[in-house]
């Protein structure tokens, strides 16, 4: 079998780290002797935009639909392009009408990157954040009534399906019960948010009972990431909904040192639709062209497609090889207190790798 | 002038810490000249509600109404009473009917409490959350459909109002104009939560245009958490929405050290109503009734309510006093590893004031 990938660069440093992704990939594929072919696109980048008046081809969804998952550097460009037609024109869009119904994120402190936090080493912090990704806080139900007057007021609606906070459990626990500790932590706001977060807490306990063998625990949101900073070795995978996820799928990795080396996954689990894997940091127009953005966040993104593609004797490969290059202060990237550019940084992962 | 305090202890250690506030707030008036009567109420406690099946007399409002502010231990024990009955039924009361509209805390690192960030020292984190206090995410709109169905929903809407939104920003303005630094930053989650957030960034930008003396900024919700982790020092005031600035203010004093010792205001601005001060951490009924309990937060509080009452030389006598206190090991409490009991602390801090 070839896995087909649509590769999409993006903007700023996207286009930058993507081709040592991509060299990684290869080198990696190769040794273990797994065919990809890549595709690539310009789309969803400002340049597109610029020549296009939108983000993406009409026919976006044909183009790249049916790949086997896609491989996206970063976009977003607020000098130039307000958010909201840059990310919902593709990145949220993705998400939506691929169904890409978890984010995910590892947590993980890697040798060579010093945590911000007093006293951890490597191996003291390792979980996952599952985020939802498809509903929730991220609703576009609501408006504004009594525009300019002092009656002025503006609602916007959460919204929670049986059907979204079911599936997103679901996994989560599935991802627990795989893992050693199989330990479940799922973050709400039960005791202030009386509607919704009580809801999602109901749902929590329906799906626990359906994993025995997971224990689980629940953190209001904001003790929670006063958690994460004292007691992060307390965590395994935590899950959240769309907008507590995403907090807390940037404040992990701050925990662990850096969001500039942080992979992510945009999944459909079933398969129906591509999946994403892109890097957390965003497209960094003020470092854009100097051949210093770090190319890790790319890479073990990479590691991640792999993954979900099956192919976890490849991932694992790239993960480790990414440790062993991050241990080498010479190999790592300018932010990390290293001397290597980007490329030299990818050189030395895609020769790491075995 | 004789200020009339309403004295609530609630819950737990609440009942522990509360009488070290009133002997260290009693010794600081007395060296001030300032005059202060204490009025003590049972209500707003599970004690109170098992006697009488509710959280407070029909009467509260007048019983506590017309004093100066309400010094408030701390309410809840959810292993006897679901929090939504305790908290919702008493400290939620307060904020909404006494329009406490600002929620108020310090994140300050104090010499001898080691912060869990690597190299931080005191001085090098002192700023304030400003939380709106009364709407936003914490609205009781919203409702359920096709219950028990696969079709199952509910949704809950964020309500902002112009009038909730300008009176916490112009709050959070002012604070910072009065400030060494002058600088505001605004939590926003605008790139997502497409309706509600950007009206409070609009909002924002037209209530900066007022303090042109003022330097301001805005951060995302996600890497705002993430930057009071990796750049605690960047902050002044920080302002958010009801549910933003619920997690900040747990995250940040995270970030000193302990949410232990932390104190807060619900603070009605004009004095229609009194405002309520009380220690951050909860009724904690694990080590309740072993005299153990850190009353640094409660007596902080206390400092914080001279504040508001305009005797802001009591007050900072008593944050000195505090300060002296925790510097020393042996009047420290065995959380900050001392070996002082909650009336030791208390005292030491009584003898400090000056
Ligand atoms: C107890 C809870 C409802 C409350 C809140 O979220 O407002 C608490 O976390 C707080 O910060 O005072
Ligand atoms: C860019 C923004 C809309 C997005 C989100 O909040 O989902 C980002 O923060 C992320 O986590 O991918």
């Amino acid at each position: 079998k070839q896995y087909r990938i649509a590769v999409i660069p993006g903007d700023g440093i996207g286009k930058e780290v993507m081709p040592e992704g991509l060299r990684v990939l290869e080198a990696a594929a190769k040794k273990h002797g797994v065919s990809v072919h890549f595709d690539h696109f310009d789309f969803s980048s400002y340049d597109y935009y610029e020549k296009h008046g939108q983000m993406m081809p009409d026919d976006w969804k044909e183009k790249i639909g049916k790949h086997d998952a896609i491989y996206f550097g970063a976009v977003g460009w607020p000098a130039k392009i307000p958010d909201h037609v840059s990310l919902w024109g593709s990145l949220i869009k993705f998400r939506r009408e691929f169904d890409q119904y978890v984010n995910l994120r590892p947590v993980r402190l890697m040798p060579g990157v010093p945590s911000p936090l007093a006293g951890r080493k490597p191996g003291d912090i390792d979980f996952w954040v599952v985020r939802e990704n498809t509903e929730g806080e991220y609703s576009s139900v609501g408006g504004r009534m009594f525009p300019d007057t002092d009656r002025e007021f503006v609602t916007q609606q959460t919204v929670m399906t049986r059907t979204g906070v079911d599936r997103i459990l679901k996994f989560a626990f599935e991802l627990a019960q795989s893992r050693p500790k199989k330990h479940l932590t799922s973050a709400t706001k039960s005791n202030g948010i009386s509607i919704t977060m009580p809801y999602w807490d109901e749902r929590v306990e329906a799906m626990a009972k359906k994993f025995p063998g997971v224990k689980w625990d629940k953190y209001h949101i904001d003790i929670l990431t006063a958690n994460f900073v004292l007691h992060p070795d307390w965590f395994d995978v935590v899950v959240g909904s769309n907008l507590f996820g995403d907090i807390l799928s940037d404040l992990g990795p701050a925990c662990t040192g850096t969001i500039g080396i942080a992979p992510s996954g945009n999944i459909n689990p079933e398969g129906d639709f591509p999946s994403v894997f892109e890097p957390v940091h965003g497209s960094a127009p003020d470092i854009a062209g100097q051949g210093i953005a770090n190319p890790i966040g790319m890479i073990w993104s990479g590691a991640m497609m792999f993954e979900h593609l099956g192919e976890k004797a490849v991932g694992k490969s790239i993960v480790d090889a990414i440790e062993r290059t991050l241990a080498e202060r010479t190999l790592r990237t300018k932010d990390l207190g290293g001397n290597a550019d980007t490329t030299a940084c990818g050189k030395a992962v895609a020769d790491m790798v075995d």
